[in-house]
């Protein structure tokens, strides 16, 4: 097992304009190991209530990701209910139920502690911390994170940015954390606080990677409809540390090609609802869909 | 001459977050024809007023841009009054004053009749039509169009642009014209008004080509500071269709390399006010950014 993800499992109620979804499985850190599975081993530390059926672990185990990480602990599931109107870009949340995931304090089995690669999922970043220090051999981490802990715990977020080597964060997430408009000024910002590479997800306009040693923009996979785009950064970091951990090869032109498989594979994402696609998927599925961005973004010099 | 272009000059006044500018040179045309001078010889129609003095057009003699139909009548020049506020993508308008702008009537002379590159920019779709109804021996010809037009001159728009090979327009007019706000789907709309290539800006997100064979995307530059967006479009426009008429190749691949010029001229164009940086461009900075977009955008296969 090279790679470990801690965050989120959940049960999802999601309308969109293409139709709507009662209690599917999703979380940070589901729709990051399902991603991820298609490109290495991967572990799930991460909480969920007496609802988990076997039938729920059945879903991560039929795609050989190890949950010895995964505890169940008296109460119920995770609940998130949201809703995507015409442009679906924006979630507006109409429900969200903590549950037991409230206080979740992430355990690490003994067996993860010699795991290379680490996701940290957009949890609190004080639990991160607790995390990344436990795990000292990495070869690299990377970490999410949202607006609600950039105001809530800066002191908490400064101190595991400084421990990752690379940020996965939104468009409009990077700004307020650099508080810098500008998107090349905020990753400089950024990479001062401690990661050697920021990547900065932007959405249907692609992702913008801001390496140790140079810039790289991979757009979105244009795709005639977008059904659901809940999960979509989860699976973008999915496809980026599974071809990361896979290869185990941090350089510039790798970290180039781990941006186009998270591309590809949150362009996968969104074509169905929840894991819909993801599980259905084939290894020919994601290579071609690979030269096709290559194919999007060629030009002669 | 092998590129002419037909649309406003104007007076600009600008406040941005960096400064501000009182009546500098701008309009579709001008930013389109300094921009294409850097690749092949421009000619341009469009009417200016008695204010408009020999300084100014100085500004064209000294990038070659052949004055011919610039016509001068009693009057004063079309002036523009806007300004950017913290984000600069939208621009906020103070004041128009169309002056002899009002009454423009294109008039095509003789010796542009051989032209085969045409660049119709925004302005009344029955103007664009009598131009390019005028030009029967076209290679080219491209198209910007707006969305009052879109929402006022619906059919004569219609006309036009099935006449044309090629659309320029923003995310937004494109999705207004088509009705559609998925990208693709809307240029599939869009191509089947006549449009063999539709060309999507997307401001600070770069450029999608949905072209006859292929879809390609390129980025916009990353720049550190935006100070002037004014004419953006329209440099992009010049860029795009100068390395056009420079080439006279309208394969896919070369419609890559068009886009990417519009892109990197597009990128000058906000380095500073008005005219500005297209003004004090060498070629060599030019192909040093062409260049740079490559290694921004490549990725091993």
């Amino acid at each position: 097992m090279s790679l470990l993800a801690v965050g989120s499992i959940a049960f999802d109620s999601i309308r969109t304009p293409y139709g709507e979804a009662e209690e599917i499985l999703g979380g940070s850190a589901t729709f990051f190991s399902v991603t991820a599975s298609w490109f290495t081993p991967v572990a799930v530390v991460a909480v969920v209530g007496e609802d988990f059926s076997d039938q729920h672990f059945r879903v991560f185990h039929d795609r050989a990701i190890d949950t010895v990480g995964v505890e169940k602990v008296a109460g119920r599931t995770f609940r998130w209910k949201g809703e995507y109107l015409g442009d679906l870009n924006q979630a507006h949340t109409l429900d969200t139920q903590l549950n037991v995931f409230q206080s979740f304090v992430p355990k690490i089995p003994a067996a993860y502690l010699r795991a290379q690669f680490l996701f940290l999922g957009n949890i609190g970043p004080d639990l991160q911390l607790n995390v990344r220090r436990a795990l000292p051999n990495l070869r690299a981490s990377a970490l999410d994170t949202m607006n609600y802990w950039i105001q809530g715990m800066p002191e908490d977020l400064a101190k595991v940015l400084a421990t990752v080597e690379i940020l996965l964060i939104n468009e409009g997430e990077a700004r307020m954390l650099s508080r810098e408009h500008n998107l090349k000024r905020a990753a400089e910002k950024i990479k001062k606080l401690g990661p050697r590479a920021v990547v900065i997800k932007r959405g249907e306009y692609g992702a913008t990677l801001f390496g140790p040693e140079s810039i790289f923009t991979a757009p979105a996979y244009p795709l005639d409809q977008v059904h659901d785009p809940t999960g979509a950064g989860d699976t973008f970091a999915g496809g980026f540390m599974g071809h990361l951990a896979r290869t185990a090869d941090l350089s510039d032109a790798n970290l180039r090609r781990s941006v186009v498989y998270g591309s590809v594979m949150g362009s996968f994402a969104v074509e169905d609802f929840g894991l819909g696609r993801l599980l259905r998927l084939t290894p020919g599925e994601i290579e071609s869909r690979y030269r096709e961005m290559k194919s999007l973004t060629h030009f002669d010099a």
